[in-house]
């Protein structure tokens, strides 16, 4: 059943019940002026959470301590900051990790073991803890909180990627931020997104509902087909929505649940990418009648991943024998006789053939600021959707001079 | 044992005896100034030969023909055009190439079977026959050919590339030329790469021999991460060297045989990786003591592979935690604390950790036009080098303009 899902203006991770956020700036990052590198989300009461971490075999110190304080199934606040990943920094890393997560509890009042801690930035270089030390202790949550938080995430991020939802006769909201913008792919949690929810939640189902809507959301997205050591997807739940009823599989809510924290992913996700490194375009590619979802998802992660279909969409250029090329090699099941390819909505393959049309009408339709590829493999009934940008000039100006 | 292979200055296809090529200017790519686009391979006698083809599940018309003609073994002549791929052409596009190899048999007195067809360029467009058929009748073969054949082959190289090798005391000369410096990437053949030698062989050797040397030098090559519907590498020997040996599975001259062959391989999949589209770096990547060979090249190329480690070489970055990414995510066994890393000469990382460096002297290893990466993890004995170029705006320009 499909269930009556409202976007909450302005809504943000602190719009669910019972959560604040706040952020200051501590000097991690250099640039001094309206620029906030460190914060903090608390919930008032304790939460049932999860997460879904990098599948990178380096693994940054503060995805290490997250991870395992996450098999219990419980935390109640996450400290966050950018301009230094926290990566490659061995034991010693571990060790500042954790005392952020300490410094943390202390500064609101929670056991240590309930925080869990998400660093961004370069990579090798240790945490500066003296500065670390003061930040938190400047840091004050408050229920709007929120709106700063994400800009203390932020790194080469141009926007603040944030959302709320509410259920229609449910009661319960879920909210998300999210930052990203370079060293993203599919396989990949994201770069960081932080859920929080009222709503109570069994913890199994859960972990279930999360790994389906990264699986839909973030693990569809491609920037550059890199992936960072820092990559983690957080979700929390308070249960202070007001209902007696906790969520479960195959619970009276659990539909409307999955299909919210779907929507509240997939909004993220397009925000990553319409605002990936250089970006100017978001690209969307819907590939239908696939032999598998998984099949469907893989030939549509290969489209929007392919620098080649990338740099094409950035120019404008309906070079359509670019996407089929990416879909041949993508390794899924194609008969090339069967296959129809609509650019913009207009049809430009049919039946694997390429079918005249009017130039300056795709190229217009290519200009736009989403423009949307469309393959139908013609097989069986599987379909997915991926998400990218365009690959411009910029994307490499920006990452030819990223530590110098 | 270690042959003694001498390359042979302005060595190229037709440089082993017996072999002639020619080009001409048909009309199919549209720049008019010394520009060639179809030319012709050919053996005075029979040759011994195979190939390896694009792993892409759409396959161009001529990749369809060759790899048919060639499970018999044989061949006499090659026809390659540049300017139209005749790829995603249907029967149609089967029908040119066949029609491509039969006047090509006409012009030089073969059997049509006896023909290979290869065609680079813009996917999607029928080939013009009509400037193709005129186009062949003019083609004069030569034994010096080789030069123009290749400019023949190209599409955005800026330089051709082409070699002849020599192994002391053999008697025998391997030659070759390539294509190729988008849609570059492992597990396909490359773009275009023509190898003959007139060493009498062995068929079921020279199948052997040739998937080696394409593993260690083309599967070895990534600009892009693109592959195309038209990769092929193909080899023909003609035994009129003068040797009475026909070298097979453990002969006298079999590691000879190979060592030249793989030499040849590797110098031209690192012109292609140099000259790759908008290079100014070559970037070589060695990854060593890992768990397998197939685990060292997997490493190898996800590095030479990574975006932002191209990137990075681009701006003379010194960003190594880009490459602790990538070899990260690659799926190779890592562990951390064991990993060496060293930047043009200089170490970097040293058991997972950075090294205090002079961050000059690393810049300035940067700078040069050949960077290397040398990523040790310390675990056994396998070792394997990937070949790329850094990523520069001029590459997003190239591709973002390529049709229009």
């Amino acid at each position: 059943m499909e269930a009556k899902i409202e976007f909450i203006p302005e809504g943000t991770v602190t719009s669910p019940k019972g959560f604040q956020a706040g952020a200051t700036y501590a000097g991690i990052k250099k640039r001094a002026t309206d620029v906030l590198d460190l914060g903090i989300l608390i919930s008032e009461a304790p939460c049932v959470a999860t997460g879904v971490f990098t599948t990178n075999r380096i693994k940054a110190a503060p995805v290490v301590l997250s991870q395992q304080r996450l098999q219990r199934g419980r935390a109640v606040a996450v400290v966050v900051n950018s301009g230094c990943a926290n990566a490659c920094t061995g034991e010693q890393g571990l060790a500042d990790a954790a005392e952020m997560a300490a410094l943390t509890a202390e500064r609101v009042g929670a056991s240590p073991e309930d925080v869990l801690v998400a660093s961004t930035g370069v990579i090798g270089h240790r945490l500066p803890m003296k500065l670390i030390r003061a930040g938190i202790g400047q840091i004050i949550p408050s229920t709007d909180g929120g709106h700063s938080l994400i800009k203390a995430m932020m790194t080469t991020d141009t926007v603040p990627k944030e959302i709320a939802a509410m259920v229609g006769g449910s009661g319960f909201i879920i909210g998300g931020v999210t930052k990203g913008s370079g060293m993203i792919h599919p396989n990949l949690a994201t770069m960081l997104c932080f859920l929080t929810t009222d709503a109570a939640v069994d913890i199994d189902f859960l972990r279930l509902t999360l790994r389906q809507a990264v699986d839909n959301s973030f693990n569809m997205v491609s920037i550059d087909g890199d992936t960072s050591p820092s990559d983690m997807v957080l979700i929390m739940a308070n249960g202070l929505a007001g209902s007696n009823e906790v969520i479960k599989q195959d619970s009276r809510l659990a539909d409307a649940f999955q299909q919210a924290l779907d929507q509240v992913c997939i909004y993220l996700a397009k925000s990553i990418a319409s605002d990936g490194e250089g970006a100017s375009k978001l690209i969307e590619v819907t590939v239908s009648r696939a032999s598998s979802v998984a099949e469907a998802r893989l030939a549509a992660r290969t489209i929007v991943g392919s620098p080649l279909v990338k740099a094409a969409v950035h120019g404008s250029d309906p070079n359509w024998g670019r996407i089929m090329a990416a879909v041949g090699r993508s390794g899924v099941e194609v008969v090339e006789s069967k296959i129809d390819l609509h650019l913009g909505g207009i049809c430009v393959v049919k039946g694997g053939r390429p079918l005249p049309f009017d130039k300056e009408s795709v190229v217009e339709a290519l200009r736009g600021s989403e423009v949307s590829i469309d393959l139908n493999l013609n097989l069986r009934s599987a379909a997915a959707t991926a998400w990218g940008c365009d690959l411009s000039e910029e994307y490499v100006t920006i990452n030819s001079q990223y530590t110098t």
